[in-house]
């Protein structure tokens, strides 16, 4: 489908900070996708619940999950937020490509979880994120790639 | 966030038959996400409008697309089509993995543009595939990895 792009050139290497209104998008939207590659270079991708803080994205995962698994063995992820409509014109999304970091426990942890408690209420009762079972996975975005945003 | 899973086990090689909810699913929903895998391990992750057709899923894609580029360098493709709602007992999805193969032109790329056509009306005047500058992608599922769904 049509896209209008606005790629940064050259790629950059180091973090990147997100324009205000990709920041917003990333921020307010309820659901993402998130892709990693397996040892095999097998591509894994699910939608997640996030939260954006201080220009990084954060989502919880079963401390067993293949994303955590992925993610260990090899660092590079992908998150996308993206608005689809039959009416071309109007998507629009932005792709985060960067390095994750998976947080085990401790006070960095319990900060980030309380951001996703407090974005999504249904998130303690059915589905509590503990430091016994569940991790945190942080994005640091290396490569905004956007669409339809300008 | 809580999701019911039916992960197939063990990993199956071969391809893999759609059950009839899922292949409901895919073929029914406007658009999934396509992760692939670069070279340097970096996932890609964008929205795309795909058919389904005799169990295979197809993409159009403009042919020197990121996407394209790293199939051709490694075939390892994941097409996830989910719906969500903050009523998370109603998540549901189906992630499917595979290998892809990228169609240049001919026949076979005609018939399976024909479909996307068919499929989204607007293709064909707002971004024809055409054989001088597109591809179209098929997956080939060999691991279907579903939740919500039974």
């Amino acid at each position: 489908m049509a896209r209008k792009s606005n790629r940064s050139r050259p790629r950059r290497r180091g973090p990147v900070k997100l324009k205000k209104d990709v920041a917003e998008l990333v921020a307010r939207e309820r659901v993402c996708r998130v892709a990693t590659a397996g040892p095999d270079g097998m591509p894994h991708l699910v939608p997640v619940c996030h939260v954006l803080h201080d220009g990084k994205l954060y989502f919880g995962s079963g401390n067993d999950g293949r994303k955590v698994l992925n993610v260990k063995a090899n660092a590079h992820l992908a998150a996308t937020v993206d608005l689809y409509s039959d009416a071309w014109k109007h998507l629009r999304g932005v792709m985060l490509q960067g390095t994750a970091r998976v947080i085990e426990g401790g006070a960095e942890f319990r900060r980030i979880r309380s951001r996703l408690y407090e974005k999504y209420p249904q998130y303690a009762d059915e589905a509590a994120i503990e430091e016994s079972d569940s991790v945190i996975v942080e994005l640091t975005p290396t490569h905004v790639f956007t669409w339809g945003l300008e």
